[in-house]
């Protein structure tokens, strides 16, 4: 039974993914730590269709490269939601070359903790929702 | 290096944890399908410290007992800004009292497709960080 007479969902392209990915500025990173699902909001910036964000030294992200990881953006646009899902490899990135050339080291990020973990997630898909007149 | 001289993060206490999640409406879920982390937005509610949600039949969700979940909510309060994520056992109720007793059945989801998977999530842990003078 629909929410609303009009109420629908719709599949975005990966053109509006992508554009959607680039209007907001945290999303949450799912990944496998130690086995077990973990997931946490991180402040990040899209280039060249490429995820990149900052983490602590020392933390969950230590092993970040094994598996593949899973980020969610979401957010609203007039009487609609929406929501894209980006999979990927994540992987710390090792050259300063690399580091400079993503703008990752001018990214502000909501926790002051330092983070010298410079990340990027290469995806694989991208994929996203918009629900249509959502009641919020 | 602070993001600014005020900027700071405060662990939240259980109690006001429980709080900000009764505060919202949406949360992303974190789970294994078929090996893999997933992440997707949900409609949600909260009684009695267990959280509910509804799923549509025949989807992602159907194995979702077998791997603990990581379920994460954040929000904004005035220039704060926090991020709650519950740990926790994830299982289809099966019962229709379980199903009335939750108030689910009146919760509205964005999706307007049918669901009818009624799932709760019994917490194992509860954690929640508060971003003091975030700049947003």
């Amino acid at each position: 039974m629909p929410a609303s007479p009009e109420a629908m969902v719709e599949e975005l392209t990966e053109e509006s993914c992508w554009e959607l990915l680039g209007s907001a500025v945290i999303g949450r990173l799912a990944l496998l730590v130690d086995g077990e699902v973990d997931i946490f909001p991180v402040n990040y910036l899209v280039k060249d269709r490429v995820i990149f964000f900052k983490s602590a030294p020392g933390s969950k992200l230590m092993n970040i490269a094994e598996h593949p990881v899973a980020f969610e953006v979401d957010g609203t646009a007039r009487r609609d939601r929406w929501s894209v899902v980006v999979k990927g490899r994540a992987e710390r990135m090792g050259f300063d070359t690399d580091i400079e050339e993503s703008g990752i080291l001018g990214l502000h990020t909501l926790d002051p903790t330092e983070k010298r973990n410079y990340v990027r997630i290469v995806p694989h898909t991208v994929s996203g929702r918009r629900f249509t007149n959502a009641r919020r």
